[in-house]
């Protein structure tokens, strides 16, 4: 084992990945359009058949009026809270403490928008229908992200979703979807993307996450909504004269992927079942709701990271390429279950999980014998 | 002849079109990525070979500490100006009445950025030194377009550059170059593109315009520029996770094009001179200094239109596809040069000039016999 190679170095190297749909990589692109006729005329700032096709296809999926083509969910959702806030004269919304635009996008949503968020729950929870009741503020919008990511993507059961729905209805609050992955939890609500979208206002999608394009995003809504969507758009500099390479893409590895959703679940409970007989870890949720979940770990990154790389080199399995710290002194990472899965050898990957929790096993006893 | 053909459906059957690189359809993409090996990695969230040799080879063709690929101009441009705006402290900046940020971005700088622009010059020339150098209020940031595009592509002497350039810095005004067509003019000036840039604070380039990408931009500058330009990117839902499908193909085109804006120039003082001759015809500029001129109908649209598409209908040759009203009661359009002039056939060309000339005049003079 060499001594200095990296978490990130062993993962790459490690034939069978468990997460994901293998390598992100040019042939993503390649394949494609590998069967797309070069004489196809390229959109042009929002116009021409491939993207108003796409969009109006996504739109009925969604069961809204319209959408339209975004090259980031950033860019989507921030307009989307903007335009709600807009409408409604006061600029601020509500949303998870851990919320994509939260965490993730440098402030965006205060520093273009000025949009003040009020952040609901705390971060180790869901936020519940009480959570909305007992707000002090007014808003114009709340935000619910289905899976929740950030712990691990846990789900409310659909009665609070249709509850939190009709009282932010009944509130005159405009209820916007992250539903980056909206897919991907629809097995285990057993309901049409359709029947989710029609408890909100507003949808984004994305399509690099379950779907595995190279990257690109739908918001739907109604058609003044979406019409003001588009305006918002051209503002942020998203309305690129072409935005081809990743409607094609994003179409392409829909129709491959939207009908996999099930097994990506399945895969995901059992191999969440399996992490949970190992030795000091836990996954979050235990259960699965959709296909992903995050592996914690007792034991800090330091002590696990080098275990991990033992056994990616053992037995060709790959589990993560990065370990960050939880609250609770150890550490995680996060699993969302694709195409990838189903090459992996099941022997070998029991034996990396019976070599992992072996391990594990030793290095908790090591610890309680040195403290 | 089809009476109710359009300019534009009668402009895709030409066989000849004068302007621009060919067909803008998916096979555009397809060359790009013909000779790229798939297993490539993609860049992630602008990191990656991919992405950082490409702005590290742009950094220097354009002589700048460092670049950043955008997605689009529209973006990088109100970035550049929010940046200088906050180091100043002033949201204020100076440019063209018929800056792309005023008429093209349904007003992104105002509505995210809240920065006043003010208009200098009038619509119907480019900015000089006197005009900066009465401007009555302090601004943050001066931005020039270099060609001044909605006015065919105007240049100021070099002289005049190094004089409001000069004037700049000492004020303390930083400097933005628009240079979508960058590449474009430096046939005109005798001037590497480095040479140009030294004289700006900070530069925008295209890959869609003379080097006829599929989309996407750069911008450079110094390097703390650039790392605030990075997080701005963020902000504004540019840092997709994988950016390759336009770098790969901005690429490909820079290095099939980068060294034909010689022969585009030359086209296109060659092509207006020949316009020149028809009647009731006038090119602006009338001697080109760019790839790029407009020609203008003393005659209106409607008078026009039927008679353009009478002349693609005989000789194959396409004009344009739309004409705008202009100020004198006439109309014109937009020509740019590129690979599609070499295949247009020199006696048809010439054919389709004299044709219009002669239709030109005979509806002049039915205008004047009826008035």
């Amino acid at each position: 084992m060499d001594d200095n190679k990296t978490l990130m170095e062993a993962f790459k190297q490690a034939p069978y990945p468990l997460g994901g749909h293998g390598k992100r990589n040019i042939q993503i692109l390649k394949e494609a359009f590998r069967e797309i006729d070069g004489s196809l005329p390229s959109d042009m700032y929002g116009k021409g058949e491939i993207i108003e096709d796409f969009q109006a296809r996504m739109a009925d999926v969604l069961g809204k009026e319209a959408a339209v083509f975004f090259p980031s969910g950033t860019m989507a959702q921030q307009i989307a809270l903007r335009i709600w806030c807009d409408a409604n004269g006061l600029p601020r919304v509500a949303y998870h403490p851990l919320c994509h635009l939260e965490i993730h996008e440098e402030d965006g949503l205060k520093k273009l928008h000025r949009i003040e968020p009020v952040l609901l729950a705390d971060k180790h929870r869901l936020i519940t229908l009480e959570d909305v009741m007992r707000l002090q503020e007014d808003i114009s919008c709340l935000l619910l992200e289905l899976p929740q990511r950030e712990i691990g993507g846990q789900l409310p059961a659909y009665e609070e979703l249709e509850a939190i729905s009709a009282w932010c209805r009944d509130k005159g609050i405009k209820l916007h979807l992250d539903g980056a992955r909206l897919f991907e939890i629809l097995p285990y609500y057993r309901k049409s993307a359709a029947e989710i979208c029609r408890l909100f206002d507003s949808v984004y999608i994305s399509f690099y996450k379950g779907i595995g394009g190279i990257a690109g995003a739908i918001l739907a809504g109604d058609e003044p909504f979406v019409q003001e969507a588009k305006v918002w758009k051209r503002r942020h500099g998203g309305d690129l004269i072409s935005l081809y390479p990743y409607i094609v893409s994003s179409d392409y590895y829909f129709q491959q992927r939207i009908d996999k959703m099930d097994p990506y679940y399945r895969d995901a409970k059992q191999l969440a079942g399996l992490f949970n007989q190992c030795n000091g870890v836990a996954t979050l949720p235990e259960v699965p709701v959709s296909n992903m979940f995050h592996v914690h770990f007792q034991l800090p990154k330091e002590t696990v990271e080098p275990l991990l790389i033992g056994v990616y080199e053992s037995t060709g399995i790959g589990f993560t390429s990065y370990l960050r710290d939880n609250d609770a002194a150890g550490c995680f990472f996060e699993l969302s279950l694709g195409d990838a899965y189903a090459d992996v050898p099941e022997d070998r990957m029991k034996l990396a999980l019976r070599m992992l929790s072996d391990k594990l096993k030793e290095s908790a006893m090591e610890k309680s014998t040195t403290s």
